[in-house]
C-alpha cells in the first residue's frame, strides 16, 4: 500500500506493549503473555479477484495454493515456524461451495506439508468477485524472529534462488522459503531478512530503509531465472532478464543481511537445495547504488541504470 | 455457512495437538507454545458490501465499528480478553485511502475502550465493492475459554439485554458484552456460552448441539427490545416483537448455560449494567420446546408456535 497510507496508520496506532513489532515488517511479533517468552507471529493477506490472481483463468487449487503460500512466505521472512491459518472466502454466486472446496484442495497438502492447522475461518457468498483473505499465525524460535531492522553497514546481501519472470507461472507454485528460512536462521548468525514480494531491489530498498542503511548491489551478480530470460526473448519491449530478475516480483526468495564472516561461511557450505548467492553489500549511505567506470550511482528502488 | 460446507471441512481438516478448539465454535483455542499455560484465542469475520453492510447508505465509520465490534463480540463469547487486531481491506476505486480512514476512524476508539492493539493488516484497492476482514487474536483468563460444549441438562439458559430489531440502527451500533462476558465467567460458574449474532432460537439451538442436548424456552420470559416493539407497529407482516426477539439475529447479547444454583444467585445479584434474564432451562431431550396447554411442543430453531 502507498507510504501515505503507511504513514497515516503509523501516526494514529497507538503503541502497545504486548505488540513487539507491529506495522512495517513481513509480520507482527505479539507477547505470548506474561509469563510465556515465546513470541506469536502473524500474518495476514488479501487477496482479490483479477488482481492477485485471475478466477477463469487460474485453476481455483492454484489460487488456493498461492493464498497460504504467500502467508507461508512472510513467515518465512520472520523465521518463524507457522502453527495456524485462518481463511475467509467471500464466494461469488456463480460457483459457490465448489469453488471452495477447490480452493481448499489448493491449500489444504501445502498446510500438511508445514504442519499449518486450518483453525478457523469465515466462508460466505456475494453478489461480487472471490476474495480470499488469510491469517497465518507461527511461532519464533529460540533465536527470537528475522527482522527487517538490524542491518548493519559491511553486512554481505545474500539471496536464496533465483529472481525474475514469475508471471509465467511460478508466482502460483512457487515453495515458500519457510525451512530454509528456519535452518539458515538456526545454524547461522543473520542480522536481518525480508521475503522478496514485490521486487528485488524495492525489497532491498526496504531492507536498507527499515535499518537506515544502503546497500551497493553487484549486479552482475543477480541470479537469474530462466523464465527472466524466456520473457525478453519472448517480448520486444526492451526488458532485459536482469531487469525482470530486479524488479518483477513475486519471487518470493529470502533476501538475507549477513554479517562478513557468516556470510563466508554460508556461502561456501552451500547448506540449502536451493543456491545462495552473494550479490551486493550494506553500506553506511542510504539508498541503492552500483557500481559504475565512473564510479558509484544510485540505483533506483524500481529500475537501475543501463550501461 | 450451510452445515453441508462445515461437514466437508470437519471431514478434511486434519486434528491438530496445537489447536484445542477448532471449527464449531465462535473462536479457536490455541496453544501459545509447548512451554505455555496460557491460551489464544482467534476469531475472524469477512464483512463484504450489501451484505453486511451498505456503503453509501451507512456511514464508513459505523461500518468500521461494526467490523471490529462483531469480532469483539465472539471474543466475549469465549470469555477471553482481546489483544491485537488485523485488518486487511479491499477498497472499491472510488472512495480509495478516504474511505479507508474514515473505517478506521470508527473502530479505533473501540479498540482503544478494549487495550486492542492494531497489529498489522493488508490494505489494497479493486475494481470491486469494499470488503473488510477483521482477525481478533485474545487470551483466556485462568479459568480458560468458555465454550458452546458443557452444557448439563437442568442448566439454566440466561441471556443478557433484550432481543429483536437491531436492523433499526443497533446492528451497527452495539456495545461487544467483552466485560460482561470476563466478569461473569471470573465471579461466577458458567456452564457454556455464546453471542447472539443469528438469531436468539438459532444461536440457542447451536449451544444445544454442540452440547448434544435441547432447551425448554419459556417465551413468556424472553426479553423484547424497544426496537422490536417498533418493528411490530411499522409492519402490517404479521409478525409480533416475539418473533422478532426470538430470530432477528445480531444482538451480540450471551446466552448461557449456568448451573441452578448459580443462576439464582446471579439474577439476584444482577451484577452487570444490563439486566440477566433466565429465559428457560436446557433439557435431556435435543431440539428447542416450548410448554403449551397441551404439553410440551416442539419450537423451531427458526421460529416458533403461535398461540
Amino acid at each position: 500500500m502507498e507510504s501515505e497510507w503507511i504513514k497515516w496508520l503509523r501516526e494514529r496506532l497507538p503503541t502497545s506493549p504486548g505488540v513487539e513489532v507491529g506495522l512495517g515488517d513481513d509480520a507482527a511479533v505479539l507477547r505470548a503473555g506474561a509469563a510465556s517468552s515465546s513470541r506469536i507471529v502473524v500474518t495476514t493477506d488479501l487477496l482479490t479477484d483479477q488482481v492477485h490472481f485471475e478466477l477463469g483463468k487460474h485453476d481455483p487449487r492454484q489460487i488456493g495454493y498461492k493464498a497460504l503460500a504467500v502467508n507461508l512466505s512472510d513467515l518465512a521472512a520472520m523465521a518463524a515456524r507457522p502453527t495456524a491459518a485462518f481463511v475467509s472466502i467471500a464466494l461469488p454466486h456463480s460457483g459457490g461451495l465448489e469453488l471452495a472446496k477447490q480452493i481448499y484442495e489448493g491449500f489444504l497438502p501445502l498446510a500438511e506439508r508445514y504442519e499449518v492447522a486450518i483453525a478457523g475461518g469465515d466462508t460466505n457468498s456475494w453478489a461480487e468477485s472471490l476474495v480470499i483473505s488469510m491469517t497465518l499465525l507461527g511461532q519464533t524460535t529460540d533465536r527470537g524472529p528475522l527482522l527487517r531492522r538490524g542491518v548493519l553497514p559491511g553486512d554481505q546481501l545474500l539471496v536464496t534462488g533465483t529472481f525474475g519472470g514469475s508471471i509465467l507461472g511460478r508466482h502460483l507454485q512457487f515453495e515458500p522459503r519457510v525451512n530454509e528460512s528456519l535452518y539458515l536462521h538456526g545454524a547461522y548468525q543473520l542480522h536481518a531478512g525480508l521475503d522478496c514480494s514485490d521486487g528485488l531491489l524495492l525489497d532491498t530498498h526496504r531492507l536498507c530503509e527499515e535499518s537506515g542503511c544502503g546497500a551497493l548491489i553487484d549486479l552482475q551478480a543477480v541470479p537469474i531465472s530462466p523464465q527472466a530470460e524466456q520473457l525478453t526473448q519472448q517480448s520486444a519491449d526492451g526488458r532485459s532478464a536482469l531487469d525482470h530478475a530486479l524488479s518483477d516480483g513475486e519471487d518470493f526468495e529470502l533476501i538475507l543481511a549477513v554479517p562478513p564472516a557468516e556470510a563466508e561461511r554460508i556461502l561456501s557450505d552451500q547448506p540449502l537445495d536451493v543456491p545462495l548467492t552473494r550479490i551486493g553489500e550494506f553500506v553506511d549511505e542510504p539508498g541503492l547504488w552500483q557500481t559504475t567506470a565512473a564510479g558509484r550511482a544510485a540505483l533506483s528502488p524500481r529500475g537501475f541504470l543501463h550501461g
